[in-house]
């Protein structure tokens, strides 16, 4: 294993403290592990998301004015304690309540639940809603349900924007509700990932394999398959999120053409390509884009693809202004 | 090898027509292989450099307001042609003269040397810019003299800036020259990268084994040595870069800490951490920075410091306004 790491007890500490270095408008607690914005907007809803480390940018790259006001890091494809949860709250709390933006993995699910009845005891109102977007498998070996992925950079970016103008929590839950029920993913492996922790391949795959529905913590998906070109990878993507979700109807998407760590943005940009003609002969049109690496696993080759139903008032949310450390534009 | 990809004669045009649909507001010539604004500003200088293709986002990603007014591509890791330098600096002309960014790679000199020419006979005027920072070595596969790399970025950015503000050829090539004198770059690899059309890795290394010095097309560096932490890997990146060029004198810099492809953005962090300790014990602050992916190596693990010197001017000019696929911030 070669990784640009100190050690592997320290990837996590050492990461933090280089975003902290790099975005001085980000508060970071090292020791406790989370990361916030440095100023509070008293009324305004608190979002805290958080998950297992290893996903960078998601979590504390999306961090800023316009998305998540904290994030919490765990361990590596390890969930943070309620404790973390609890003292990002806390700190980016503004009168208004919490919303947590909480992936689908087990672990996660339990410790946002602790933490919100923690918080509770402190006199804080907060909601959960529940990223569930990967279509690929039902339970996994990190999930009862769903797992979450790309959706939750949707969730996280949309319902940002709505608590910036001042929404309420029940309207701001609502929306990250509403990104959620209306977006699907599904991923694909060339490759494995390797955690610092152990040190060598989470699983293997042969010389000419693909593993089709792989999730983020390299868990199996649904089945492997023999390498293809990518225009069979992206139409067997887009096969798989639209047969679980109609997206034809309305006919406009916000996508994702996610890179999983280790595959160039050279390709994704082909994948891309191949993405946007699998929805055209769909009749589903492309409305805005993401192509790069935002939802990853370590040094996972390979790529998911994410799709939103827009309308109107979920684009506007999407347009306006974010200024963190991934997702940067307008004003 | 396992890639993203159609085929590998397809690479460059499937990635290009990824990103004509992924960014509506460039205009992306597929045949002719060059991305362009959409729309040209009577009277400015426009900014034009490209490459070999692999770099992504370098060069097309830099395409946009405040930045390169075209770039041209390259097959992977191949120089464009005149013809498509012509054709890309004729289709931005707006009567203002035209910047060449070259990085210093034989064939690429050569051609923009040539299309220039070619320029001239029409009777347009051009100036072209040589971007050589890279200090790992003088000479090498590819190169006569220093190899172009992380600067160009630099370059293109505060290039782009003046020429925006309607300054004048030779006060845009003379900006673009002082960035260049003022920055240098050394790149270590952890392994090798495979070209879509060579099928296997450009070199091999051992299991413990790693580059230092590397080139952007896995040329040679200076020398093979054993792994090591992040912290002495980043030490001698900065320490080859200060022995060369003396950044304690003024003491702020703008730091660039790139992937080189395969690396995940949690490493990348690890490293900007290092380097930012490692440029604070020399008396040296970094004042902008960027982490990421975008000089790139295809899917090379490893990654690239570079630093240019920030005076009031340049970092003013890194400030305004940019509006690119890959950077973007301001108004």
């Amino acid at each position: 294993m070669k990784k640009l790491i100190n050690s592997p007890e320290s990837v996590v500490s050492d990461a933090l403290a280089g975003l902290a270095a790099a975005h001085p408008a980000l508060t970071v607690d090292v020791e406790r592990r989370f990361v916030r914005r440095a100023a509070g907007t008293a009324g305004k809803v608190a979002l805290v998301s958080g998950g297992g480390s290893g996903h960078e940018p998601l979590h504390a790259g999306f961090v800023g004015p316009g998305m998540l006001d904290a994030a919490c890091a765990g361990e590596v494809f390890t969930s943070p304690v309620p404790d973390q949860m609890l003292a990002a709250a806390q700190a980016v709390d503004a009168g208004a309540g919490i919303l947590f933006l909480v992936k689908n993995y087990t672990g996660d699910v339990l410790n946002f639940q602790m933490a919100a009845e923690l918080l509770e005891d402190e006199g804080i109102e907060s909601r959960s809603v529940l990223i569930n977007d990967d279509v690929a498998v039902e339970d996994s070996l990190y999930t009862a349900g769903r797992r979450g992925t790309g959706a939750t950079l949707f969730a996280e970016k949309i319902a940002g924007a709505l608590a910036e103008r001042g929404a309420d929590l029940p309207a701001v839950a609502a929306v990250a509700e509403r990104v959620n029920a209306s977006s699907r993913s599904f991923g694909i492996a060339l490759g494995p990932c390797t955690t610092p922790a152990a040190g060598r391949p989470g699983f293997e795959l042969g010389e000419n394999e693909i593993e089709l529905g792989i999730g983020i913590h390299g868990e199996p998906g649904r089945r492997r398959a023999p390498m293809a070109p990518a225009s069979e990878l992206a139409e067997a993507a887009v096969d798989a999120i639209c047969t679980d979700l109609d997206f034809a109807t309305d006919g406009d998407v916000i996508a994702l053409v996610n890179g999983m760590g280790a595959s160039p943005l050279i390709e994704l940009y082909v994948v891309y390509n191949e993405v946007h003609n699998a929805l055209k002969s769909r009749g589903i049109s492309i409305v805005r884009n993401l192509v790069g690496n935002y939802v990853t696993s370590l040094d996972m080759p390979g790529f998911s693809v994410t799709l939103c139903r827009a309308d109107a008032d979920l684009l506007e949310l999407w347009d306006a202004p974010v200024q963190t450390p991934a997702l940067r534009w307008g004003a």
